[in-house]
């Protein structure tokens, strides 16, 4: 079987966002021994969606498409599929509740607009988006199978590994099964060179490196008659893998750096409070993403400015005279500080020079000190990272997680 | 003049890398004038990229190419676009001066495989790379142009400023310009409908919205003979869409909700302090986005738990006791708490459930409250906010700063 991915909207060819979205639907269908022959971007008009349907069915058997489904006259995804496959549109009554309800519970004005979304190509099937208004859905139809996506990769993703990865498991009769090793620690080249002979030598099960931002994820991908066989052929490859990325591992599957750091100071029974000065909050929020925090995060200061660390963190303003904000005694003084007034088992701290003014040739943009103090212990690190604000911001979260997963290991 | 984009590369149909290159090129031949009615991406397969280049001329005046100028049998751009145009591929003397050059400089061992990059199709000129060892080049003919260049962005996008860009101000006699109007406190269909007879007559200027979180930016774009008078096309129209909108819009151009709300504090001399609750830092986290900020954020508390909101806030045990820690009551509280203890001119409050535990029927996932204090009042708003936790709270902070500048009106 081969595929072809069609993503619809003039934003894309406008370069107002990445189709990151392809990157996605490529990765999962190439784990499926599907094969990806063309990605295309097309915009919001009917005739040039209506040619890229026909020249896409000439050279796939599959088309998935993503974006177009919204309320707007511009969403045409589903129409012109209609007209592609000589349909006519009809409105799903139950997609229709389902958008009505969600109106009403959140107190939104529902447009005429808004109905189109519960209308679809007569004989297809919805596919239920439970992250938005806009179901996605399926047509098949002499020997020609399309399923139509949303375009916000947060609805996008879920749906098509919630309803299209069923489907398509149905239709082939080799089983997949994937592991993927979440990692820390080292960066991509690295972690290649570690596995290089592995990564060379690769049949089945496959290993695919992904870098994220800071981070690697390393898929292990076996296909077999049934699943116990695929997770056989994983097996030895994932081990040898931990016996040599050792505790570069931080988890499996869908979790991430802050929920595994949440989740360890959770089963330790250990309360934690961060002040952050040039992260604004940001690694704070990443652990408030996971909903089990409360049971570990008291609290955490945003201290921007020097008084807010000399009240709230109880620094004292003489080490900020002496040594500066951005230094190895003030990020010492900070985590003390949020531990003591704070009460909890761990404090950690952040400062450092975002960027982009504010550098020096002693302390340039990009040095960052983070601290953890426990246990009448105070642990610090410095960085120099490249980029700017957002990167070296971004990166410093993903540093501060690793050091206080660490520390807890 | 309308332009298609080709990325060739099998690693993006497998999903291995995010087709960066394809946003850049298109944003830039956007801001020219310049239409992209099509990204295509395809494989490093010669049937199959030949048949590429034929749909995409049939479609476009001008194709651009990203990627296959390796050195090695896969990097096959240049030999399909030499059959293509029905030419023989020569060796391009200066362009393998350079490339020996560079591998004697740097003490690397030099291959046939590396003469190849110096192979372009006859009649083509070259287009030199300043980043790397693959010179990319252009062929016009038949009224068809053609640019190729490489794949890595920092090769690829580097060469398009240089040497793409010169060219195709050569070739177009009209100037474009736009204008983005940014939007916050209405939805995208909300907006079409305000809108809706001005976006159906629309031709020059032409107008087109683009939701984001929580936010809509809308684009204008005129083309004229120079520039004055692209802007004055596109000024009645801005006027009308301002007049209509009023304070919805509060920016133009590269800006920000957070960095807008960040300039208007800086203006008016005003500081501000935050304590965030679900949002977990996120609020903070955005306005620390715009560098400017350290004039008027003081600082913010995460105060995640209830003992943070008592002994960090002066929030009254009682309140929380007897309302719960997300009510209005506390919201106050937590406002005027974090005024009152930071000494900021606007204290700003968030207190929500984000779910996905936690929610009771009366109240439920996405109940948020938002307090602003200020000069002795305190405005409290609350949303029942749909999605899951991350949407949540992403949508409240969107919210949150946009109360906080219509405060600031």
């Amino acid at each position: 079987m081969n595929a072809e991915i069609i993503a619809v909207g003039t934003e894309l060819l406008l370069g107002d966002i990445v189709n990151t979205n392809a990157q996605y639907l490529s990765r999962e269908l190439a784990n499926l021994g599907i094969s990806v022959f063309y990605q295309t971007v097309v915009g919001d008009n009917e005739k040039r969606l209506l040619d890229a349907y026909k020249i896409a069915f000439e050279r796939a058997d599959m088309v998935i498409t993503t974006g177009g489904l919204g309320p707007t006259e511009d969403d045409l995804t589903k129409e012109t599929a209609a007209k592609y496959f000589n349909k006519q549109m009809i409105q799903d009554d139950e997609s229709l509740a389902i958008i009505t309800g969600f109106f009403k519970k959140h107190n939104f004005v529902m447009t005429n607009n808004n109905k189109k979304q519960a209308f679809i190509p007569e004989g297809a099937s919805i596919l239920p988006n439970p992250k938005g208004t806009a179901p996605g859905c399926m047509i098949e139809e002499n020997g020609k199978l399309m399923f139509m996506l949303p375009g916000p990769p947060n609805e996008c993703i879920p749906m098509f590994d919630s309803s299209v990865l069923p489907e398509l498991h149905k239709r082939t009769d080799k089983v997949f099964v994937s592991r993927v090793l979440q990692i820390s620690g080292i960066g991509e080249s690295h972690l290649e060179d570690m596995l290089k002979d592995m990564i060379d030598a690769q049949t089945n099960p496959t290993i695919a490196p992904y870098a994220k931002f800071g981070e690697v994820s390393l898929r292990l991908t076996a296909s077999a008659d049934n699943a116990d066989e695929a997770k056989k052929l994983i097996a030895p490859v994932a081990d040898e893998i931990y016996k040599r990325l050792g505790d570069n591992v931080y988890g499996e599957g869908e979790t991430s750096l802050a929920q595994t750091v949440a989740e360890i100071l959770v089963k330790k029974g250990l309360t934690i409070a961060c002040a952050e000065s040039c992260t604004g909050g940001m690694l704070t929020a990443k652990l408030v993403d996971f909903a089990g925090v409360s049971k570990t995060l008291i609290e955490s200061v945003v201290c921007y400015s020097n008084e807010s660390k000399i009240s709230r963190l109880s620094v004292n303003p003489e080490t900020i005279h002496d040594f500066g904000a951005v230094s190895e005694e003030t990020a010492r003084e900070m985590a003390e500080g949020i531990k003591l007034t704070s009460g909890a088992d761990i404090g950690v701290s952040i400062t450092g020079v975002a960027g982009p003014d504010g550098g020096t040739e002693e302390k340039p943009v990009g040095l960052v000190y983070i601290a953890i103090a426990r246990n009448g212990k105070t642990e610090i690190k410095s960085f120099n990272l490249p980029g700017d604000r957002q990167r070296v911001r971004t990166r410093t979260v993903v540093y501060a997680l690793d050091f206080i997963r660490r520390e807890l290991l």
